[in-house]
């Protein structure tokens, strides 16, 4: 599906749900990374359910070089009432430190945007930390384009327990 | 489920199949409004499809003042890989200009908030324009953050077509 194949020894395979520990033990490593460790609450039962349950809310790929799980991808579908049709948003992207620089975070992100053109979606959305001029370059020569009008709002917590009684 | 009525005649009711026509119009009202009428090729048939086919990929809310559908609020689940679960996303929100300033709009945003809430959702986002001050500064009243790091980045159209190749 895509050409930016990272290695003949790197392969990007839909996740099974004998994969859930190695996607929860990459989630954790990602956030240890972002040193936001303390935010995870997801555990394997919830992911199972989440991912691999009757009503799926998430999709994951995992790249695996030999027989170890070096990168993931989580995805899900959005919808826009414009175009009339879904439109796939990446979540979560990552890639271990040790296996960096041999394109596989390019291979994940190319990859769904493959299946988001095979699933016929309008659109390829993710989100990128704003000082990271970096990886805004990078996606820009993908061909991505950053949405600076728009800021997102979220409730949560505490005031997403009250905010219908408002 | 919510505390805000906007006055006891306005209801919010979960859309039904044959309510598709009046939220197309609604859809093509409020891309009127935002003058992105040529934005927008959602049909009935599209709708239909993908609000209340097999496989649903989002859901609708209308205000009814009497017989009258004056607001709408379209919305779907994303999911969070830290807290293991989904989230309530708030797409679009649109009241009738001739409906306004009766709390319309507050009670379709604080009815999804209530939506999320019995979902079990971890959080409620939506996005907003950055220089609506006056909309951003109303959200915040009801509990909401800017996520105010974070840009999203698009890839459609052509470069959709050919982002696998890249």
């Amino acid at each position: 599906m895509t050409n930016s194949a990272p290695g003949a020894d790197v392969r990007i395979l839909p996740a099974t749900e004998a994969d859930v520990p190695v996607i929860l033990e990459l989630i954790n490593a990602l956030a240890e990374f972002e040193k936001l460790s303390h935010l995870v609450v997801a555990t394997e039962a919830m992911l199972r359910e989440a991912l691999f349950g009757p009503k799926p809310q998430a999709e994951v790929v995992l790249a695996w070089q030999g027989d170890k799980a070096v990168g993931f991808a989580l995805y899900f579908h959005n919808f826009s009432t414009f175009l009339g049709r879904r439109g796939l948003y990446l979540e979560d992207l990552f890639v271990r430190p040790e296996a960096r620089g041999l394109g596989i975070g390019k291979a994940l992100l190319t990859h769904l945007g493959g299946i988001a053109k095979e699933r016929n979606c309008g659109r390829y959305e993710w989100a990128v930390l704003n000082w990271n001029e970096h990886a805004i370059r990078f996606y820009k020569s993908l061909g991505a384009q950053p949405l600076d009008d728009w800021t997102i709002m979220r409730v949560t917590g505490p005031a997403l327990d009250h905010i219908a009684e408002k």
